[in-house]
C-alpha cells in the first residue's frame, strides 16, 4: 500500500492505494468509530462490494445503512440525490453521521455533494472503484450533480476526510470503463509530466489489459499530479484549470449527446485530442505532437474523433461551461507535452478544430 | 447609516443598517461592477423594491436579471430553488455573477444556497426586508432548504460579501412579521445581553408600532451580538448553537404543524418560553423570570402556548433536528437572563415542560 497526502491546511487528507484495502478496518476505523454510517453506492457496484465493506466497518461503526442509487451519469440529478437525503433522514442521520462513497465518479460526485448538503456538511470517504474515479474523481473535493442545461453546474468543494483506492476494484471493471479512466491517466502526463506520458505510451498494453503493477503506477503518479494542482489552488481560481484539459470539448459533447451516451472519460479522450489539435493551431505544438497524443488516445480504444454537432451547437455548449466568464471560453492548450496552459481563443482559429475533429 | 463588520478572516463582512440604503448605488458598487446579477426576490417583496433595486445597480452591473419565486416557508424546498439554477442558466451566468436576495428569510436561505451550489459558489449580498432577516437570519451565512422530515436540512455554509439592511422597508411589513422578527429580538437579549432585554421590556410599544429609531436600535444591537457569536464559531461546533435558543421547540412546532402555518418567529417567541419554563425546571432561573420573558413574548403578540402536537410527537420532531446528536436532544436554556447555555436534559424534566405548554 502506498499513501499520499493532499495538503490543504486543516483539510488535509489521505490517499491509500493498494490491493485489498476495501477489507482493512484500520484505514476506515479513524473516521467512523462509533459513527452512523451511511453507504452510498449504485446498482452495479453494491452486489460487488457493499458486503465486504459492510463487515469491514461494522465492528467499528455505531450503525451501517446503504443507499443503493440507480447507475449512470443520467442519473446525477437532484432527484436521485434526494434518495440519499430520505435515507438518512429516515435512519437518524446527524451530523456526526459519515457517507462512505462505494463506486465511480457518479457515486463519488453525488455522495460528496449530499455530504457537503447534510446538514450544511458532514464527513465523507472515497472508495472509488472506477480507474477514473481513482485517478481523478475522488481527489480533489470537486462535488455535484448536472442540470439539463450543464454537466456539474450544482454542487460544492467538499473534500474527503480520505480516500482509499482498492486496486482490486479495477479487476471488475468493463474494458470501455477502464479505458475512460486511461483517458484521465494520459491527460496527467500531457499537462504536467512528459516522462510519465512517455511511460504510458510504453504500457498501452499493461494498461489496456489492467496489470496491477502497472496500475499501481498510472494510480499513484495521477494522484500525486492531481494532489499538487489541488493544493496549489483548491477551489480553482487559477491553475486548477489545467486540469480541464479536454473537457471543455469533452463536456460539449457529453452535453450534446445527452448524458451517458458517451462516458465521461471517452468524451475527454475525443476532447484531448481536440485540444491537441487546437494548441498545433496556436502554434504551441507541432503536429507530430498532436498525432502523440491521437495515437496513444486511440490506443487505449477511446474516440477520437467527435460526433457531428455542428460548430454552432459546440460554441453554445462551451459557453455554458462553468470555466467559460462572460461568455468567453477558456481553453486549456498543451505548450508541449507536458505542459499546459489556460487561455482564449479566436472563433475563427476554434472553427478550424471543431471542423477538423467532427464525424460525418 | 451605521455599519458593522462580521469578522471572519478572508470572508470578513460588512453588515449596513439605515434608512434608504436600497437607493445607494455606492452600497452595491464594489461587488457588482461589470458583472452580471441576478436579484432573487418574491411575489410579495418584488413589487415593492425590485425597480428601486434594478435602478440603484443597473449603471454599475453588466446586467441585471430578476428571478422572482412564490412567497412562504412551504416554498424553501428543491423545486423552487431549481427555478434560480434554471434562471441563471437561461441568462449567462457565470461564476463572477453575483446574486442578490431581496426579500425575507425564506429568500435569504434559498438565494444563499443557490449561491452556494451554483458552479460550486458564487457571490451573493442580502438585502433582507423583514425584521426577522434583517436582526437575524442574513448575517451568518446559514443558507438552506428545507426536507420533508427537517427544516434546512440540506444547506450550507456561505457567507455573504455584504448584508444591506434598509430600515425603510420594514415600514410596509405586516405586523404578524413584524412580531415574527421581535422575537429573534428577545432572543438576542436573552441569550446574552441583560440590558438590551431591559431596553426591549422598556420599549415594546415603539418596537411594536415600527418606530424608525427603536427599529434601528434593535437592528443593530441585534447583529452585534451575533456578529460576535458568529465570528467566535462560524461553523456551530460550539457556541453558536446558543443562537438556537428557542429553537429547539420552535423547529418542532413549525415542522409539526406543517411550514407555513406558523411564521418561524412565532414558533420561536412560543419556543422560548417553552425553554424559559424548562431552565426554571432545571433550577437555573426562577419563576419570575419565566413571567418575565412570556410577559414580552406576548407583548410583542406572539404566542406564549404550544399547538397540542402530544409530547411524543414534539420529542420525534425535537431527535431530528441538526441540533441532536445520536438521538440526544441538545436544549438551549437560560442560566440567567443574558446568559445561555447548551446542555442535554432528562426526558423526564422535557415531558414537564411540554405538558405545562401545550394547549387544549
Amino acid at each position: 500500500m502506498k499513501t499520499l497526502q493532499v495538503s490543504l491546511g486543516d483539510r488535509s487528507y489521505p490517499i491509500h492505494i493498494g490491493s485489498g484495502l476495501i477489507s482493512k478496518p484500520e484505514l476506515f476505523k479513524p473516521y467512523i468509530a462509533n459513527k452512523s454510517v451511511f453507504i452510498v453506492s449504485n446498482t452495479t457496484v453494491s452486489p460487488l462490494y457493499s458486503k465486504k465493506l459492510i463487515n469491514t466497518i461494522s465492528e467499528d461503526a455505531k450503525s451501517v445503512h446503504e443507499v443503493i442509487l440507480p447507475d449512470g451519469e443520467s442519473y446525477k440529478d437532484w432527484a436521485t440525490l434526494q434518495k440519499i437525503f430520505d435515507a438518512m433522514l429516515a435512519n437518524g442521520a446527524d451530523r456526526k453521521s459519515v457517507i462512505i462513497a462505494l463506486g465511480g465518479g457518479v457515486i463519488g460526485d453525488m455522495a460528496g455533494f449530499a455530504a457537503a448538503s447534510f446538514m450544511r456538511g458532514i464527513r465523507f470517504i472515497q472508495v472509488p472503484t472506477t480507474l477514473l474515479a481513482q485517478v481523478d474523481s475522488s481527489v480533489g473535493g470537486k462535488t455535484g450533480i448536472n442540470h439539463p442545461l450543464g454537466k456539474n453546474m450544482i454542487g460544492a468543494f467538499h473534500q474527503p476526510v480520505a480516500v482509499i483506492a482498492d486496486l482490486d476494484t479495477l479487476k471488475t471493471l468493463p474494458p470501455r470503463e477502464l479505458s475512460a479512466g486511461l483517458a484521465e491517466v494520459i491527460k496527467h502526463g500531457a499537462i504536467a509530466d512528459s516522462s510519465f506520458f512517455h511511460w504510458i505510451e510504453a504500457h498501452t498494453r499493461e494498461l489496456t489489459a489492467c496489470d496491477l503493477d502497472a496500475m499501481a503506477h498510472a494510480v499513484e503518479r495521477s494522484c500525486e499530479i492531481k494532489s499538487a494542482v489541488v493544493a496549489a489552488d483548491e477551489k480553482e481560481s487559477g491553475i486548477r484549470a489545467i486540469l480541464n484539459y479536454g473537457h471543455t470539448f469533452g463536456h460539449a459533447i457529453e452535453s450534446g449527446m445527452g448524458y451517458g451516451q458517451w462516458l465521461h472519460g471517452e468524451a475527454v479522450g475525443c476532447g484531448m485530442v481536440m485540444a491537441a489539435d487546437l494548441s498545433a493551431r496556436l502554434g504551441h505544438i507541432q503536429t507530430h505532437e498532436v498525432e502523440r497524443i491521437k495515437k496513444l488516445v486511440a490506443a487505449m480504444a477511446l474516440p477520437t474523433c467527435a460526433p457531428p454537432l455542428g460548430n454552432q451547437r459546440f460554441f453554445e455548449l462551451m459557453r455554458i461551461d462553468k470555466k467559460s466568464e462572460g461568455g468567453e471560453i477558456r481553453y486549456i492548450t498543451l505548450e508541449k507535452i507536458g505542459q499546459a496552459k489556460i487561455e482564449a481563443v479566436d472563433d475563427s482559429i476554434v472553427n478550424q478544430t471543431l471542423s477538423a475533429n467532427q464525424a460525418g
